[in-house]
């Protein structure tokens, strides 16, 4: 269905369908499936609708594919990397590839029809902690993955099709590059200094307040020195862990508190960007590591992304982070249980509206 | 004005702009100038609505700054980075910084309002490469300059804000990540093997032919094996050369041939889609390198980035090369003197579209 290929001068991967897509000039991966049009496949009673459910929160005495779940995990319908395949790897001259083997799973955070993870309750996106967990601890047992990528993406700007909020993880077996530069990365600030990057990032960070979002015991929520994106933030645990999938109650409990704070003040102040999030984790099979930190970036996308990043790598950001922290620190937000004031679009009526 | 940024982790640089943007919520850098509502500044004859210009092609007895040039070059009236400041490199913490110091010029390709370069007439197209070269070997006279990178950005999708068609130059005080990473890989694999990479690959694409869009005598231009982006496509150069700079006139006429058929291929064939291309060639200091190879590289821009490909460095390309390249190949390209039939948009009045 796919294949991993390697850039033979940069060595990055690129996943390539095998098959030509139906139309040469239509080249979505994810679009959203036929029936959808009119009913939204994420909704409660719907369930019918996605592949069968690979994991759900359910209440009492309902029964897997039907209603009564709170959070629910399904395949991706058109999947990057699917379970079913040969681990193969292959050269072609220069050229390296590998089966597109891997998983594609989408989370349906909530049952009922609703665009803003931040108009969830903080027990609904705790849950959503939980299974994110559960998932990379399920599939990590299986030896040819080796890597697992958690993503969110929120508004058309930002690569979503379908407007039921819902996460995706994409299982590899190779480790991504993002993720392996910033092992490398962080190793070589180890081996120099005898710490963590990110714990002194934190530290720093702390201190200086300036570009500090939200504080709690346990998470830093701040706007990185080195800002790609205007008003991007990262979400860091204190306490020095390499695995998000180590994450116990005391650190569900918080980062959810810290996450719903951080996507509400975007959502309130920035009047609903598009955005997304991914989780930053260590690879399955390395142990603890003293360098390697895990975190959460979100990353607004309020503006187009042209030749000079693409061509250089560098990133232009018109908003200095202390600028935008200071913004987002300003913007209040209510008690966990109040939606009102969120902005339109996350009360909309219970249809898929499909963004392409 | 602006700094330039390090990540700590990564190393990935950032042009952060140093004063608050005028709304926070409002970040774009290149916004249109506010005079530019109604007329185009690019076109002939609003020459008054551009910085002064730092270079053109002009016709025996006209002026700088008034009408009667082919291309002219101006500096961007909204700088990611600056001739003015000093280089001042400084350290907070852990962190680093460089004062924004270096240029960003706008290449305007022709007087008459166009939207599209494969519109153009041959001998135009020559004309902005020429220009391109003059730039780069002006501008690395400058020793606090190391590297400069030529890009277009075509459409609001690829970042583009302007329509009349131009591309940009950005010369800056550190090697560009996207650069250094080829320098790397390509001087790895020439340590290995004792090659250049990119001439292997273009043995290896002339052999196995599918990937192949056009080639001629001294260039290639084929979808690359690991393509991140649809339809993306490279345009190399057969002789073995580091640097763009050093290209002559039978380099220039080749290449305006083939870029000029690149381009009316992908907007022909798909309609008139966004896109960026960019040059990368070597950094000013380094001197002619047996590993490295100047190239140009279009990606067009139909498909959104999501939170996988930010969060992973993984692309997600549904369109396998294989199938992009032939299906340009038979894309029919007419005399390049014939603008019939492109894309509607092309001949389009005489007015500014800003496209936000």
């Amino acid at each position: 269905m796919s294949e991993l290929r390697k850039d033979p001068i940069v060595g990055r991967w690129v996943v390539v369908a095998k098959e030509r897509a139906k139309r040469p000039n239509e080249p979505r991966i994810a679009a959203a499936p036929r029936d959808a049009q009119d009913l939204c496949p994420f909704c409660e009673g719907n369930e019918a609708h996605t592949p069968p459910e690979v994991a759900a929160f359910r209440h009492p005495g309902s029964h897997s594919n039907g209603p009564g779940w709170r959070v629910r995990v399904v395949p991706n319908r058109f999947p990057a990397l699917r379970v079913e395949e040969n681990l193969e790897k292959q050269g072609d001259g220069i050229y390296d590839r590998i089966a597109g083997v891997g998983a594609h799973e989408v989370i349906i955070e909530t049952p009922v029809h609703q665009s803003s993870m931040a108009a969830m309750r903080p027990e609904g996106i705790r849950e959503v902690l939980w299974i994110y967990r559960d998932r990379l601890l399920d599939l990590k047992n299986d030896r040819r993955f080796v890597h697992g990528t958690l993503f969110k993406n929120v508004g058309a700007a930002a690569g979503s099709t379908l407007e039921h909020t819902h996460s995706q993880l994409v299982v590899s077996p190779v480790v991504p590059t993002a993720i392996q530069e910033e092992l490398d990365g962080s190793r070589l600030f180890f081996d120099h200094r005898g710490r963590c990057v990110y714990c002194d990032m934190i530290r720093q960070e702390l201190a200086a307040e300036s570009r500090i979002v939200v504080d709690t015991s346990g998470f830093t929520a701040f706007c990185p020195y080195a800002s790609r994106f205007p008003f991007e933030t990262w979400i860091v645990p204190k306490h020095h862990s390499s695995r998000f999938d180590q994450i116990g109650k005391s650190g569900v409990d918080d980062l959810g508190h810290v996450l719903h704070e951080v996507l509400f003040k975007l959502e309130r102040g920035l009047d609903g960007p598009a955005y997304n999030y991914y989780v930053h984790t260590s690879p399955f099979d390395q142990p603890d590591s003293p360098h390697y930190h895990w975190h959460l970036e979100v990353i607004p996308r309020l503006n187009a992304v042209g030749g000079f990043e693409w061509g250089s790598g560098f990133h232009l950001n018109p908003v200095p982070p202390e600028s935008a922290a200071a913004f987002l620190r300003e913007v209040d937000v209510p008690p966990a249980s109040a939606v009102a004031g969120l902005p339109e679009r996350t009360r909309e009526p219970r249809r898929a509206l499909v963004r392409v």
